[in-house]
């Protein structure tokens, strides 16, 4: 374990966020708001990230699992910095209560504490719905877009940030490919805005739900969410751009730069969109009788599946009152998530398309033990050291889950609330049913099971593993391992 | 597919069936009950089996996809042949609550769809309970324990009807091998019979409760299960029986032939155990306050543990009205199942220690990718392929979990009873919670539901692949697969 190194990149990170802060500054300056719930944590993140940074590494080389603990470390101390300011304004009760909305809002979950929203200062509420953008696309990956970093140090670091069972580099130099995924998220956030302001919505409420929709997360400054509105237009752009968050921003930039095959022939995007189709139509004519006309129940289906999926967590209705099978289907899309590589949570389409085809294949050779088959995935054979990966991935979040459920059932609350809040905060979806359903909360929860779900949001946003291995001993040890592994790329910062 | 030689096979299961009706019969002499119900089935599988039989297979070899095709059949007949009692008798209102009747005896659910069972005649009851006995050790083990096969055909019927990961022979030939464990298994019914008598329970009752103890089914006489007596000693006696039948039968073997190290260094029986104390001293201590002492909340935890990990699913009470931690323990437990090789369902222990392991052993080269470490399962080295067959089968199983609760859900029943409906069907546990608990019943779910219920306690009692597989187009296909897999063994049926 390089510790300087470590050390040096996440002083880095601190001061990053530090900047951060500057902007709900901003506005609780527009507002007539306090500042230094604010300038404090400011102060604090510049001063630590610079004595921090002082020492500076002798040798710069990152390997996978520094990689890990630097990413996993890096979001921890983010959240306990970014709960400073719900402390220091006195919006939440315990410091507790301040991390898991802190976690909530950088995991892109949604999920709160909160009972009500609407008397929050604005600056707060901005904050809040901030964090929701900023650890979409990840803060990691925001570092390497400003900051110059070699190419071997950042890909480890990316590897661990960004969703999805592999991870690829649009162009040679990885910060070339932090900017161009920035921009384009960037340039999508602004869109959705103009078009929320053109329909009327306040900039400021448009700012919170395009940060929310942006990073797939779900805060809202509204009590209903976004059902508050009640309009129809909004539903269907914030529902189209819950979607269109959803997909692996890779397929924006091959849209960019005119590889229209690559996007097209894409069979994340594919099984996505038609998972998507289905589960729309089959809830809209579950819940036909709860609304007067097909439109509409197709208007609220779509939302609650756009939103459930991508796991960001808006709400139009309160879909806890629905029909079981309404309520089953959105439970397995909040296992389901969106696509590798966007800003959603859950198992990832990838995934499961990987899971299929590869026992496809097992259960044919079963069939014709001699018959010879590749299992290809967009375009590619899938290798053993792939399917095992997502194998391995799998069985981990299987146990995690379990064990979570086990856990938080102490609180003793109704089977449903402890199983879907689980559910909810390790897929980074925010809202579960009963108790924590979109018009629920999680104040009532216990800080040890707040603290809990607020690990499992973690695990879900960093996909497991770096949070995992902070508890493996071995990872601690300054010492490489007796055979060195291949350290990669040249040394440079 | 060699249809000769599988209508020749399942021939035989069905001769077996006709054979094993007699028992029910003479009860029915004994206390002066209708003996057509069992007559008619009867004479209908000789004529059947005696027909289907004359058709002399002129190549016997079976290949494992036979195998598995033997097996999957033999089971559906089995169940709808088995079913005609309960028609006949009038026991029971439709032919698919006949049917999901006999799924879940065969398979060892102990899963029902009467409201009361204490005026069933006695014939009946005995039918009922009976075929927990058959299923658990298995059919197709009865028919090779009983008729000679050649060892090449009956390791592939083995194979795709004995639960585990692997199954492995005790002696050279197959026959003996089931011939040992048949015995073993008629041995200690006996002796729980004894013993149940011994403590006073009516012979009758003693027959019922050791049938589904032995193949950790869960059927009674009693509409309160064994809480109807109300007696610490039947609670231990069935209690500890159950747990013993939950136990690899080749440990039993090895105790015969004095193989104790194999026995005491077994580490699926170590986690198997370990499993259990955990869980009765959670369970006792999240109880406690429902009780008057810590023994009897013990003795309560004890009884509800060994059961349901068993999948047995008798009760000593009604355990749908304990805390949700508890509820939440015999919820993770259904999954889990008790040992490979054992008459119990679930995932069983096995393959949770063989995915526990070789996920700590990825996670290791994760942080250490260079380092070489085999993982071993009870002292043999784990291959690549059984892990990987451990993964298609957890994959597979929630695939098919997943799907079924969608299609439960359409019943509209809440959720709690919907998804431990599917939970306890396809780990063939029997009771779930909410309407289906220990206390409820399945038959408020609709015949489409009951069909699928049934279809997922078969696909949890041969381990899913039999049963999916029937649903391959190629099994169909008279003509072998270009490359021409090896026939195992010499023939000779």
């Amino acid at each position: 374990m390089n510790y300087r190194m470590i050390l040096f990149v996440i002083s880095r990170i601190l001061l990053v966020e530090g900047a951060l802060l500057l902007l709900p500054m901003v506005v609780a300056l527009i507002y007539g708001e306090a500042v230094q719930p604010f300038l404090i944590p400011t102060i604090l993140l510049l001063a630590v990230g610079s004595v921090m940074g002082l020492c500076r590494p002798r040798q710069t080389s990152i390997y996978a699992r520094d990689g890990m603990a630097v990413v996993a470390l890096a979001w921890i101390l983010l959240s306990v910095f970014g709960a400073l300011p719900f402390y220091l304004s006195g919006s939440m009760e315990s410091f507790v209560d301040c991390i898991f909305e802190t976690v909530s809002g950088f995991t892109t979950t949604g999920a709160t504490i909160l009972t009500e929203v609407e008397s929050l200062d604005r600056s707060i509420l901005f904050w809040r719905s901030f964090t929701h953008w900023v650890g979409g696309m990840g803060v990691l990956m925001f570092v390497m877009a400003i900051l110059p970093m070699s190419d071997g140090h950042g890909m480890h670091l990316l590897r661990a940030e960004v969703p999805g069972p592999s991870v690829g580099k649009l162009v040679s130099r990885m910060g070339d490919t932090a900017k161009i995924l920035y921009s384009i998220y960037l340039v999508m956030t602004i869109i959705e805005v103009v078009l929320l302001v053109a329909g009327g919505m306040p900039l400021f409420d448009s700012l919170i739900h395009s940060f929310g929709s942006a990073g797939t997360g779900g805060f809202s400054n509204r009590n209903l969410s976004v059902g508050a509105y009640d309009n129809a237009y909004f539903d269907i752009v914030i529902g189209v751009f819950m979607l269109l968050f959803g997909v692996n921003f890779n397929l924006y930039y091959f849209l960019l730069v005119r590889r229209f095959r690559d996007v097209f022939h894409s069979e994340e995007l594919r099984v996505y969109l038609g998972i998507v189709a289905v589960a729309v139509l089959c809830i809209a004519i579950n819940i036909l009788h709860l609304y007067d006309s097909f439109a509409e129940s197709l208007r609220y289906a779509f939302f609650q599946v756009s939103s459930i999926i991508t796991t960001t967590g808006y709400a139009t209705t309160d879909f806890n009152l629905w029909p079981t099978f309404s309520k089953t289907v959105l439970v397995v899309l909040m296992f389901i998530g969106a696509s590798a590589g966007s800003t959603a949570g859950g198992i990832k389409v990838a995934r499961l398309v990987i899971l299929g085809k590869a026992s496809l294949s097992d259960m044919r050779k079963m069939l014709h033990p001699n018959a010879i088959s590749t299992v290809r995935f967009e375009g590619k054979p899938l290798g053993e050291k792939n399917v095992r990966s997502v194998h391995l991935f799998l069985t981990v979040y299987l146990l995690v889950f379990a064990l979570s459920c086990l856990l938080v059932s102490l609180d003793e609350f109704d089977l449903v609330t402890t199983f879907t809040a689980v559910t909810t905060c390790i897929n980074n979806v925010g809202p579960g049913l009963e108790m924590v359903g979109p018009m629920g909360n999680f104040s009532a929860f216990s800080a040890a099971s707040k603290l809990l779900l607020s690990f499992d949001m973690l695990v879900g946003r960093l996909e497991i593993f770096p949070m995992l291995l902070l508890f493996a001993p071995s990872i601690w040890k300054r010492k490489l391992p007796a055979k060195r592994p291949q350290p990669q790329g040249p040394a440079g910062l």
